[in-house]
């Protein structure tokens, strides 16, 4: 019998609190001043719907080649991106910005560098049909999933009704998502009263990130990923990459350059950093975030020292039982990576 | 805390047959002179070489893309291959042959259609040294996987001595391969001495595989794999793609076309057929077999009763709990995709 482990995972995820030597809801009460809250185990409504969205988020054949699924760019091996400093798309095309990690991501504001998405579940549209990216259509998508009788069955069972439309697929997709958080960090242990669950070093990074005012921006569960701010407030940020942020979508010359704050949770997994990919490493990052964004110029102790609280916010990976994927039909369109 | 799946699954594999009405050691001796034998669950000799080569099956830093893993083309979630005629490369390179699946490629006589790597071992470098697969070199993928300290951790205790080295990384992919089995198909349920197992027209379709002379070469445990066969006996087959088969390893002109037979286990997950990807429908590929193979023309119902019985070899697929990979390092060579 397959159980299905997102889910699961969602379920049990409160576990480790238990053996927190002070009752959270105190501990919590205790450290209520800080910026950066604890991430809550997701609260899974529709297991099925999140089992089949499971399926869908490895599917490849929501990609006009039969190569590219959602987890090529967003691998859940790999903190929910691709580490690449852009993706590969559709006939090995060069993405235009770095493939924001999936993890946590239903706690951001809106989805994409631009929050061109209200949510997750449009955002699950755009890849799919996109030329650059997985390069199929909505509607090639739906033709192709309605012709598999696995998914017929399971999306007539999830959704109480017979009927595969675009709609569906992204709200399986988008439930699916919803449930990859990432609680049990130690920075997690220690907000939540474990004083051990720190080192110094760590702890002076923390001192550090919120008095150096890094934590203006990253703050919440997500430590990030609530507003849209400059890249280049002090000191311009110079790239090649062409995106100009938040403007695209508004339309607004002040949103140029303006992207969404990333999360930082989990940040150890997710180089390289920046919409362009252009930090290979946290050092790198936190050192130009510092110049550009606050004025201030870290020694190589103190970013150090920032490196390793932030290496404190990787939590506990979604556990992931791989999908098997209901075979094909005579009557599938065939993928067609070549033409 | 972590279990591996898969050789959690190796290690439980053999509970459903317990609950068979039949003693199995009883049931197959009942029915030993079946051309088709029972798989047996994997042995699991070293579960931590096992973990291991799963970490390394999916991590995609051993192309030199950083976008393309073992599992991109012997995918998983899709019997063990990708579904497409022929495989997509690094850069989008059109691959040359169809990919076999890897679900029981331990049984093979060797690998890769034309046999030339004697074990799954010899096999697992192939790929990645491959200038239209992976891309990478031995000695890149070397220092990529030596630069992760969590990955020269688990090597140390898993080998119990300091080092990398790519047969110490080509081993441990094959011995995760090797677990990489399908027992509990409704054929073997049969064979074990469950008769509801199969319907009738399923037995039928086994008698006229068996009469027609596909048991001649599609036979023991993986129902193939077991020897090179020319494509095309009784008439010749036409395809464009350029392989010669065997001959390209042994030099013999009588090698021209010979083919490893393909396993036909999972055959239903495996589409597109032979060894160019030619045949989309298992229909099809009787049909061609039928001809090319036997001199026999199968009529539709004939088709379909064998059809309907290639299906009863799906097994339950390998249980994976999708591997969390170690962070590269400041000092990790980074994926170049693009250049």
């Amino acid at each position: 019998m397959k159980h299905d482990a997102a889910v699961l995972c969602a379920m049990v995820a409160a576990a480790p609190f238990v053996a927190a030597s002070v009752p959270a809801v105190a501990a919590e009460a205790a450290r209520g001043a800080e910026p950066i809250e604890v991430i809550r185990p997701a609260l899974v409504v529709y297991p099925d719907r999140v089992a089949l969205g499971k399926k869908l988020f490895f599917d490849p054949r929501l990609s006009r080649s039969g190569f590219i699924s959602c987890n090529s760019c967003h691998n859940l091996s790999t903190g929910g991106a691709d580490n690449l400093v852009t993706s590969v798309g559709h006939n090995w095309q060069r993405g235009p910005i770095n493939s924001p990690t999936v993890l946590n991501s239903s706690m951001s504001v809106a989805q994409f560098w631009d929050g061109r998405a209200a949510n997750l579940r449009e955002q699950a549209g755009g890849p799919i049909a996109n030329p650059g990216e997985m390069a199929s259509s909505h509607e090639l998508a739906v033709e192709v999933i309605a012709s598999i009788p696995g998914y017929v069955e399971e999306f007539t069972e999830v959704f109480g009704s017979p009927g595969i439309d675009i709609g569906r697929i992204t709200s399986a997709i988008a439930a699916f998502e919803e449930t990859l958080v990432t609680p049990g960090s130690r920075f997690d242990l220690w907000l939540l009263g474990d004083d051990g669950a720190l080192t110094t070093q760590e702890l002076y990074g923390y001192q550090l990130f919120k008095s150096g005012g890094c934590a203006a921006c990253h703050y919440g569960p997500a430590v990030g990923g609530t507003s849209f701010q400059k890249m280049g407030i002090v000191e311009e940020y110079h790239t090649d990459n062409p995106s100009v942020g938040r403007a695209a979508v508004t339309g607004e010359a002040i949103d140029r350059f303006k992207f969404k704050v990333p999360t930082l949770r989990n940040v150890e997994l997710t180089y390289p950093y920046f919409h362009d990919g252009a930090a290979a490493t946290l050092e790198e990052a936190v050192a130009i975030m510092g110049r550009l964004q606050l004025g201030r110029d870290y020694g190589e102790q103190e970013v150090a020292d920032i490196v390793a609280f932030l290496k404190t916010l990787t939590g506990r990976q979604p556990e992931i039982l791989l999908p098997v994927l209901p075979p094909s039909s005579n009557a599938t369109p065939r993928p067609r990576p070549f033409e």
